[in-house]
């Protein structure tokens, strides 16, 4: 049993792929899915295991921000398939979010985001964007990134739910294409959650050796809340904006997607969240590409109605160095899950992603203390007990 | 290619094992190393890697420190072999290791070491002792520990260099024995470094089911520095005290270690190390057993001073801000190493080895800032280049 990793969860996507050799029965009922979120199986979904990573291409800075990070083949001027227009909108899409969050940040902040742009010869590229040390944000990074990549016949054979034994087809390597937008604000205000969002999109091409197979998609993605110190009534509002985002599309997609969040944001080691959730969902593939990709925009235009309130009402509330000691601890852990388990980023690091937007997402400062065990009852105890029994909020 | 992992560097040790289905032919160039050390091979070690682990038995607090954390059967007042009362001196060495140690510290520090006992059911425990925000020390932990665990028999016979094709002896599962003193101190003052270091002892049973068949043992352990700024006595004196204690047993030792240490604590995704390196040996068995465990007595008496000489130095010299931001940056690198690459952490919090004992190596703070680079020729820049260029010192 081997993996294929074709979807991060990171702030810089990253793909790494190994040959498969699979079973024929396990073929039908595969989903691309990693080592790591082997807990989250669902019943359409077998653990896979890594055998080999590939690196990715060495990123190389970029003077100014080009219109798009699509190859030429995949401009939408051309009279291209839809689904290459898909990928033209979720560009479009991402790069519109990257703005909007980017500005609302900015508007609350006062200070301004640092932007890197950078591309890769074969094709691809991203824009990271980071505010440090601002009025409000201690770290706040908004990357968005386009990946073009090959995938082993094999891995598309499988995704495709076609067992090898039976198909008379034999394609060769596949390139596949993936874009993304992740994102972490870290507040100063240890009463100000920080929250992460990220959503992204992965096509193959038709294989060129097998005329007639198709091209595969998914879309992936989540944003969650990591406060220091519950208010309630922001866990609510936050929970609720996710809520009707998905309501919209189909009312199963909250109460399984804030599932999956608890399950995904989990410390093993500690036996804790990270957080208090919202949603993730990964390889989705199974309903309509438009209703997904509607979908995706429509989580993304969220993340400012979500969070920004909170911000507000959080931003300027005095504490004192206990507080701040407790928001430290916690980033601490947050520092743990995504270097110890977040698949993105331990892939990143592995395959040779840009260390810099990888690492974007670490807090500005963190603190771990030995032993330390907040007393029953305290506000403390309450939020690290919601990390440990995760609770419906609404 | 699967793994056993036997021992480690970290603070707690931790054991697991997986069933190992090896190629005849492996067998007689094979030593107990596992995947993070492949890079570490020498032309006796191939690499491996992990198919599963074992969980550890969960520890239980005692009240008191017993006078051996050894089984009644290990007792060295029974006529027992010579390799059992190796396990009874190396333990008493760590102890002693751990009370040097900690008397030194709390002289220069004027604070107290708060200390944890704790035993398994199954036989084996360990001691705990930290220091937390003291008058020099952010933090300091001396932890001792010993296990005792269960290696499958393919295990044994691949460490004993026997193909189990041609092997008529059938062993079974076969008990192991292992014990510890693992520290990480870190000191306030941004100019004082930080120093880790880790002494082991690893031996199997003879197996009962196969008559004759011997014992096998192994010694591992380290002594690194980790500073923040470079003053070159303090580091030609922390490798030359390294190098006198090699030196007293074999001259290849100190050259072959300083190498392995510096090649060890490497962080990949940063091209760099995570300090200025010192000795560094693990899977030592092809040696004399008594010099070995002498040479590992002298290593944990070379730590005191080694290291003090350089606190008294440094403790109290005048920083800013800048200096002290600069050490958090260092601080930061080092939970990356540890939390990504370490051998002895990532599977500590696999196997559920005590957390708390295992994550008393990271600092009592860090910090994150987005694509920090130093100025060039600056004292940043400088100690950075020693990580990324490794020097001889001595």
């Amino acid at each position: 049993m081997q993996t294929l990793i074709l979807s991060t969860p990171s702030p810089n996507l990253t793909f790494s792929y190994s040959p498969l050799t699979l079973k024929p029965q396990t073929l039908k009922t595969l989903t691309l899915k990693s080592l790591t979120l082997n807990r989250l199986s669902t019943p359409r979904t077998i653990p896979l295991r890594v055998r080999s990573a590939v690196a990715i291409e060495k990123e190389m800075p970029e003077n100014e921000r080009p219109e798009t990070f699509l190859r030429e083949s995949d401009d939408t001027s051309s009279p291209s398939s839809s689904c290459s227009t898909v990928r033209s909108r979720f560009e479009k899409m991402i790069r519109e979010a990257q703005d909007r969050v980017c500005a609302a940040i900015e508007a609350v902040d006062g200070g301004e985001f640092k932007e890197d742009v950078w591309s890769r010869p074969g094709g691809g590229g991203g824009i990271s964007r980071v505010l440090q040390d601002g009025g409000v944000f201690e770290k706040a990074g908004v990357n968005v990134s386009v990946v073009y990549g090959i995938m082993p016949p094999e891995a598309y054979r499988a995704a495709k739910g076609e067992s090898s034994g039976n198909s008379d087809v034999k394609p060769g390597p596949v390139p596949f294409f993936a874009a993304g937008i992740s994102s972490v604000l870290h507040p100063k205000n240890p009463f100000a959650p920080t929250v992460h969002f990220n959503y992204r999109y992965f096509e193959t091409d038709a294989p060129k050796e097998a005329p007639g197979a198709p091209r595969q998609w998914w879309f992936g993605g989540g944003t969650d809340l990591t406060p220091a110190y519950i208010f309630e009534e922001d866990v609510k509002h936050f929970h609720m904006v996710q809520k009707h985002a998905c309501d919209k599309f189909d009312p199963t997609f909250y109460p399984r997607f804030k599932k999956w969040c608890d399950d995904y944001f989990f410390i093993t080691h500690r036996g804790e969240r990270r957080g208090l959730g919202g949603i993730f969902f990964d390889d989705l593939n199974d309903y309509d590409q438009e209703m997904l990709l509607a979908f995706s925009t429509e989580c993304t235009k969220s993340v400012v109605p979500a969070y920004i309130p909170l911000i507000e009402r959080r931003k300027d509330l005095p504490f004192t160095d206990a507080h701040k000691a407790w928001q430290q601890l916690r980033r601490g852990r947050y520092v743990e899950f995504n270097l110890v388990y977040d698949r993105g980023t331990t892939f990143g690091l592995k395959t040779g992603g840009r260390i810099e937007s990888i690492l974007v997402s670490l807090p500005l400062s963190a603190r771990w203390e030995y032993d330390h065990k907040p007393e029953e009852g305290s506000e403390e105890w309450k939020l690290l007990d919601a990390c440990i029994n995760p609770k419906e909020w609404v």
